[in-house]
């Protein structure tokens, strides 16, 4: 049994922008997240989660960095099936796994269980969702950005 | 065996309130934090980490949200036990938790095993206390609020 | 099976001080980190995730507190060792460990293996090194300091 830990942030769009809000698998209402994929932080946690209890590298390591990267405008969900896929590759399987976002928006707590069967589907184990603001502190609580943080256990077969 | 993460942030009162500090289920000297509870962000971390890992939702699943909820005024002690006794009725048996807390003030060291022990109590498990500072950096360092990450292990009975 | 959680933050040094860069028991190109040992903050984050899964307090509790500290001066690598041997003198072994470290230098990438083979000397278990930035928000984001969350899994004999 091995464990994993990862960290994700990201700055909001600018507000006016068109830029969709994609987060933990689903769509949202409101102006996204900028990155190089679809800036999902709780899926890119989750990967770097994963990534690290297998001891296969990070995100960067599977979908390389920058905008000429293979994660360019990829979903957090298809990048999420792609890690499982690799780790399956190295005879790593998912066990269970849990992300926190950290920011004002959007709403988690209405759609938390929606996001967290989307995860638990994508990484094929149990993934549970949590969401949380800094009280109005920090770039989170600014509305400046948002962040995640994940843990994982990956059992090496 | 399913794995929890957590996190939680709150604001210190301001100068000259006299709300009281509590922290890792223990009263300490000096002015509080702001929280509809007792603003123990040790307890509350611990809590999403428990639930997460349970997935059983997160702390605002079990006491609502706003002061309006059932957490309002609880103490950290109340709600861990609360949590637990959830996590039983849902077969989930806490195996170990531990919460890293991050700010200034209170200096934990002098009082981490007492603070520990009282954590551990509440949760029916080893539970481990750490407090770090951000060397004056962000809003810890500052001393504007408070911060705590924890993690847990759960076992499904 | 125990489960520990670390973090840790210092500040970069100013520019020009020839503090040398230590980070995951490597030296890097580029000025270093403040703190009283050589900031190491991957290496502390590690110690602390490890101190308490074992429930054996954390990294003042090993090498004190200030600059009076046995810590004083060491570097990651050799609190590291110190810390695992004072595990196994308490009956417990490291079985897995990750951390993530939060900056925008140095440029991990390119030496992650190569760090995390160190960490993994170090603590005798796989250890993975993950790395983000906080796309220049927060004290991370703007260069002033540097942070690392870890976790760990100890098995007690
Ligand atoms: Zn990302
Ligand atoms: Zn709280
Ligand atoms: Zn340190």
């Amino acid at each position: 049994m091995r464990i994993g830990q990862g960290f994700d942030a990201h700055r909001f769009a600018a507000p006016g922008s068109d830029r969709p809000l994609r987060l933990a698998c689903l769509a949202w209402e409101g102006v996204g997240i900028e990155g190089d994929s679809d800036g999902d932080v709780a899926a890119h946690a989750l990967i770097d989660a994963l990534m690290s209890a297998a001891g296969l590298g990070d995100i960067g390591s599977l979908f390389g960095v920058g905008a000429a990267s293979q994660g360019a405008g990829m979903q957090g969900d298809t990048m999420l099936r792609r890690t499982v896929a690799h780790l399956a590759d190295h005879g790593a399987v998912p066990v269970s796994a849990s992300v926190v976002v950290v920011g004002n928006r959007p709403k988690i707590g209405p759609r938390r269980r929606e996001a967290a069967e989307a995860l638990s589907r994508a990484v094929g184990c149990p993934v549970s969702l949590t969401a949380t603001t800094t009280d109005r502190m920090g770039f989170t609580g600014s509305g400046e950005g948002i962040a995640a943080i994940a843990n994982a256990l990956v059992r090496m077969v």
